[in-house]
């Protein structure tokens, strides 16, 4: 039997899993087990991060072992910082990620995915993006701190100082929000990777690839770059119908899945009225127009705002400049993707090899063998 | 409408494409243009890198321009030498391959997919590979010369100097037979990663960690390892049956797609013949053996060779040793790879975003939802 071809695979079932689930016609995430994201909420970035890992949330033994193991695996080896110290200082930060996470991961062979990898990676993915951070404003690399949390130590090793309580929490709850959401795009590369019996470090290098697309991680910085040009609250009205008269795309709304407000995007909003009041006076102007006009316009179409659009509040107002706002998103994702890597070669392991249909001519009908019959 | 769940993607079409047409029923493949794999036998590398890339068999004056551009395009930057300078040297080849083509390509922005961008990475595939090489063997590099064609090149990198006709002409006959097949896993994942919009570069860094698994590229080695146990033509039969009898799979034989003798493989069995005779009198009598006792156990199953069986005695005559047999696919594929990314980001370009099924338990059923509702 073959199933035809269906643009972006839209609506093809392509995994079975419990990492989450994307419960789009009621605006619902489901972490694994079971736990709705509003629950999750407020928990630390290593309890969620363990959830998604293992299956449940940890008691207090298993948390103080899981956070000790991550802080034992922050620094960056010799290998990824020689690629990190030969990098351009210019060089997009999803590049810098992609060739860092790459040369600290290289090893002899091809081993089998396993939780050890995945709690390595999740450790490492701060100090690389910081790494790259220091090195892009001509700093040098700050070591991490083993006495602070997963989301604390990463604002550290951007700084050199510790952070306030309220950026902590802004970037916690942003990590914790979007550690994984169902079969998206790079979470389904990192999955095709691994089912050729990939390890798990090349699965995870071939999902940050697949992030970096402004259709997909880069929309936090493609929604700041929009807001940006909103000289301000009163603006935006004005600004929103001119660029839909002109027939430009609104960036930060609509999604493949929800149909309803997605319920990360609910959260964030709340946590940048509070963390960024001058972005959210526009962004909320923006918002109040763009959905008002879009149900106006496309009725047909859903149209709710996305978790991006709100992302971009939240990370600028925990100290992220926006050309780093996709990298921090890996640094989220890392969880969710290595909990899927894990989860697929332990249960189903069946190479992923769709088929393709030919649009091509036949050998029988190409030009010059037509004009050799004719003769 | 939701597609049910298909392991493996199996029989699903998840693209249309004028690359290249793996038909299996009828044991043939054909390349862009409507080539049938057996007509293009013979050519030179960059004629097929041309046609697969443009649509077309170069002319004279195109030829020329073409090998001139990938001729000026063969060195590593200092951003690729300073991330190969600072891996291990018993890292995996394909590790090593990843770093350094993500370092080398490393770039500020995420700019759209070009044919630039595919002749560049076409070009500089090979100098990452042999760099590995020597830096595995601790040498240092040697620099490319712009007279030698891409295979004869390739293999001067290698050694430090000129290969024979013969090894050239096995290498670059490999090269054009595994330059397309279809919608393989490593090609399906740059589709997947260039459908977010993200850029060439990172596209084919995620394609060539996918590459990596046994499943998928790592084949061929896997069939040298298990070749390499087989004392003599004379023992084969025994260690096939042996084998079977002990439920261990035999490697280099079945395939998602063909149900006859896949075309490339009867080519590079001449050629193992030719190039690798000590190889071909182990491999011809384990074949033999193999498709009889297979059949006779499994009728059901279509059990002919594949490719990567008789890939290992082409790559060995070649001289490459058989950890680096995945890296020579990548060299060859990366041209499949990149056309495929133009094609996607020039025709199609949704985002590849698949639908998943949920395994795990309902938030309302929930284990301590359950005691709280019935307490």
């Amino acid at each position: 039997m073959t199933v035809p071809y269906s643009p972006g695979l839209e609506g093809v079932v392509a995994a079975q899993t419990e990492i989450s689930e994307v419960d789009g016609q009621n605006g619902r995430l489901i972490y694994r087990g079971g736990y709705l994201i509003e629950e999750l909420f407020g928990r630390s970035f290593e309890e969620v991060a363990y959830l998604l890992l293992t299956g449940e949330l940890p008691n207090p033994p298993q948390l103080d072992d899981f956070k000790a193991k991550l802080a034992a695996r922050r620094k960056l080896n010799d290998q990824g910082r020689a690629a990190l110290a030969g990098l351009h200082g210019d060089v997009d930060p999803m590049d810098a990620l992609r060739t860092v996470v790459s040369a600290h991961t290289a090893a002899p062979g091809c081993p089998k995915p396993t939780l050890e990898d995945a709690i390595s990676l999740t450790a490492v993915a701060p100090a690389a993006v910081a790494a790259f951070y220091r090195h892009h404003n001509g700093d040098a690399p700050v070591e991490p701190r083993p006495d602070l949390g997963h989301a604390a130590n990463f604002l550290y090793m951007l700084d050199g100082e510790e952070a306030s309580a309220d950026r902590v929490r802004w970037l916690e709850s942003y990590l914790v929000l979007l550690a994984d959401h169902g079969l998206n795009a790079s979470t389904f590369t990192a999955r095709v990777a691994c089912s050729t019996g990939s390890d798990m470090a090349s699965s995870i290098v071939a999902a940050i690839a697949a992030l970096k697309g402004p259709a997909h991680g880069g929309a936090a910085t493609a929604a700041m770059n929009m807001l940006e040009q909103v000289p301000g609250p009163d603006a935006a009205e004005e600004f929103v119908i001119d660029r839909l008269d002109h027939h430009q795309r609104l960036m930060g709304f609509g999604h493949r899945v929800y149909r309803t407000y997605d319920p990360r995007a609910r959260i964030l909003r709340e946590l940048a009225k509070e963390g960024n009041p001058a972005f959210y006076a526009v962004a909320f102007k923006v918002e109040e127009t763009a959905l008002r006009e879009l149900v106006a316009r496309h009725p047909e179409r859903p149209n709710a705002t996305n978790v991006d659009y709100w992302s971009a509040g939240v990370l600028a107002a925990a100290g992220f400049p926006k050309e780093f706002f996709t990298s921090v998103f890996a640094v989220s994702r890392m969880v969710g993707w290595t909990a899927h890597v894990l989860e697929y070669t332990q249960k189903d392991g069946r190479i992923i090899r769709p088929a393709s249909e030919w649009v091509g001519p036949d050998p029988g009908r190409r030009p010059d063998k037509q004009t050799a019959a004719s003769a």
